[in-house]
């Protein structure tokens, strides 16, 4: 059972992990430097403990301690009891979910171990936007994707921002880091994977064509602002396009993702 | 030609448009009374112009002023132009694209004329984020929707963060709110549209097969938390899930919308 802490005063030394949620450099920072990281809300909190991350601490108000009863049984970290002023002011923000967590990263799995019986993997280059990147995590846990893998700058999947807006689908979802940029995807196509580009690329396909009778797929998406860079599009074995109205741009990442996610998931399958 | 007219005081009454844009409630109240909106960016605002707005003025530091230069030329509007520490002193936020322009409303057209010739439109309950609002116009527009109807509560398609993410699209689709809540499918229905509720409820059927052989369409969305109400519901000629994995609850709505555009504009049609 988590030991229950009372908390009076918002300079207290041991909420360290809380403070500053809003500074978004100086979070980035400190979660790296202490291996940690920030789940937000009941919900969010108790699948971050289910799926098996071992927490640091708590941090609540009084009310939301009856509905995390029964998390705060599993583990014996302290539980920082605190009025929601209180909260407020060591935090930055208005914790209107009431209950934060700060729990222990764990090492990046292998690539191998991420890819053993995966069929549809999502691959991400450069988005760099924390709301974007948990979008996509959440609509490719809901639409049966087995993986998702991260370009070296991809944005952090366990940021606050984007494990609040995946719904904690970076919990249940298999990730890692590729540790080298350039070859990414050819060592991809060396597993049996056929490397599919999401790109607005003159040759590319649309993505309904190129997915059909694939067996394993990575689906390969691109930043926000300029796509995906010359290197991964070129090397990726297709690039598909969702085929939209003349004189539209694009769709935003996130919307391109989930049509792609949803095409790929239903692709006809070659017997 | 517009007039350029130098500003040095940030208190200057003729900026009225641009105060506290961060301050949301403040800034409805404000556009709503004086029927006005603002746009945000080289590209916003020249779409909105293009788009037929007429400009109440403008506001841009002076490095702006070269690329708007044919924008500024087609009105006789007032070019407010001051410094970028100015322009963040009178907005509260850093105008990192520098360019504002403040534009009149327009009275929401009938029904009838945004229907007219139709065959696949969007309708929103009670959709709140203005992100959301913006993210489903821009796939709408990109996906081949030509209308865009609101229930009474949906949130504003012309706020500012709204425009943004829609990359203008609010300026070329079509839309407008329906009057009454109530029986806002039922008039559809009379008008030779089949409304397509995306719910979870349990008589729902696949996407695909909901849309599969109809003519028009109208694919109706519910809000971020609840969903449609039980009225819209159960008042939608037919019930459609986007299908999911098991134990993940949902796809946000933006990506929800964005897959239902791609199956229902790629629908089977029946000869």
């Amino acid at each position: 059972m988590a030991t229950l802490l009372e908390i009076t005063d918002p300079a207290d030394p041991r909420l360290a992990d809380y403070r500053d949620l809003r500074d978004v450099q100086l979070r980035k920072a400190l979660e790296t430097t202490h291996g940690l990281f920030l789940a937000e809300g009941e919900k969010v909190v108790r699948r971050a403990v289910e799926g098996g991350f071992t927490p640091r601490s708590f941090l609540m108000a009084p009310r939301w301690l009856d509905g995390l009863g029964d998390v705060l049984e599993t583990t014996d970290a302290p539980c920082y009891v605190l009025s929601e002023a209180l909260a407020e002011e060591v935090t930055g923000f208005h914790v209107h979910r009431g209950a934060l967590a700060s729990l222990e990263r764990r090492p990046l799995p292998s690539l191998d171990s991420v890819l053993e019986g995966a069929r549809s993997v999502l691959v991400l280059e450069d988005v760099v936007d924390h709301t974007n990147v948990g979008a996509i995590f959440r609509s490719g846990a809901a639409l049966g994707f087995d993986a998702v893998l991260l370009a070296p700058r991809c944005a952090d999947p366990l940021y606050r921002r984007s494990i609040k807006v995946a719904m904690g689908a970076v919990f249940t979802v298999p990730y890692t880091r590729f540790e080298g940029w350039y070859d990414a995807l050819p060592s991809l196509s060396a597993l049996g994977f056929t490397t599919v580009a999401l790109t607005l690329a003159p040759d590319s396909t649309p993505i309904e064509e190129a997915v059909a009778g694939l067996d394993k797929v990575a689906l390969v998406l691109g930043s926000e602002g300029h796509g995906l860079s010359e290197r991964w599009e070129r090397s990726a074995d297709r690039r598909a396009i969702i085929p939209m109205q003349d004189g539209v741009d694009s769709l935003n990442v996130g919307a391109a993702a989930a049509v792609a996610c949803y095409v790929t998931a239903h692709r006809a399958v070659v017997a």
